[in-house]
């Protein structure tokens, strides 16, 4: 099936935002902790934290305008405060992940709603989630609005980050699949993994093989 | 386990990038497909694209910076042509797709070298991956280079899209895993998915059930 985006006024807008969000393949699962000045805590599920940067470790979260009819606490949470973490998305938790995408009021905490845990470590400012397996604690470095839609892209450096001890392979690789790490379809779709393969580093005149 | 990113020294550098580049989750799969002004193709496996919008229907990719040292043909075949195609890696063709990553010569066709087939779609310039099921004509909107590290960020508008009729859900959702698609973590790791659950739109009053 052939869709040119200039059709969009064919569809339902509801079922346009699902097919185009389909599009991109599937996505990083994460949880987004942050606190206000008032030390309230928000957290919100993302699907767009994307890797930037090794050296410095820098990623990528793309956040939904703020408006007032469509409040986006994190986002303004994160401007304010500049640092927030990311926690992944697991088996035990998707159904909560998802909760937080409810529209709750500026001062009510998602984690109490939802049933997530607040956990502070290492005297990091923004809550992170307890029942997660791996997390980060993350420093704002540039908000980038994008003029074509006003989306924010939000440039963060990785300041600490946290995994099961077993997960660590020799050569670095964190297992995301033994953490029990999920991915994400369209909008809400929710998926576990099962790996084909590690691949050798690919070479022009070698043979790939698997790790 | 705990790492503070300030300890970088301590690590070997191709072990703290695969090690960070686990940490923002599970990543999309794609085949990057551009031509140059000769028109010899190109194909290059990304692992960054994201959704930005569905309205204009937007997507992000994140290309490391071109060099001498480190050609990037991908970014420059889109800075001149401004136009690209996405192609999702499935589980018949993963091996080939890697294959995509290593450094070919700029004339060299990685559809030739990797086994994979050239296809055009509706006078698009660039070509596509025969063997992807879901496939999308791109037009670059604009190209954000990144101060922190030099890496450019890519927006681009998707024209026109193409997948299997039998993967469309009637609100407007894409299985990718009825298409087979594939998700990435780290470098190297190449993973299928099993869909947990679709879940219905978040309220504040509402418990969540699934689709």
């Amino acid at each position: 099936m052939k869709v040119n985006t200039a059709e969009q006024k064919n569809y339902e807008h509801r079922n346009w935002v699902k097919m185009i969000n389909s599009l991109s393949g599937f996505k990083s699962l994460n949880l987004l902790g942050s606190l206000n000045s008032k030390d309230h805590h928000n957290l919100s599920i993302i699907s767009s934290c994307t890797h930037l940067g090794a050296s410095p470790a820098l990623v990528g979260i793309v956040l939904r305008p703020h408006s007032k009819k469509s409040p986006r606490h994190s986002f303004l949470n994160i401007k304010d405060q500049g640092c927030f973490t990311l926690n992944h998305v697991n088996e035990q938790i998707y159904k909560q992940a998802h909760q937080t995408s409810a529209r709750y009021e500026k001062s009510v905490s998602e984690f109490e709603q939802c049933g997530l845990t607040p956990e502070f470590l290492d005297n990091f400012k923004a809550p992170f989630v307890k029942e997660s397996n791996i997390k980060m604690a993350l420093s704002v470095v540039e908000i980038i609005e994008l003029k074509q839609n006003l989306t924010n892209f939000i440039i963060a450096k990785i300041e600490n980050f946290y995994f099961p001890d077993n997960c660590l392979k020799s050569d670095g690789y964190i297992d995301l699949e033994q953490a029990g790490s999920l991915c994400g379809s369209s909008l809400d779709g929710y998926h576990k993994t099962q790996r084909l393969a590690r691949l050798s580093y690919a070479k022009t005149n070698l043979k790939i093989s698997e790790l």
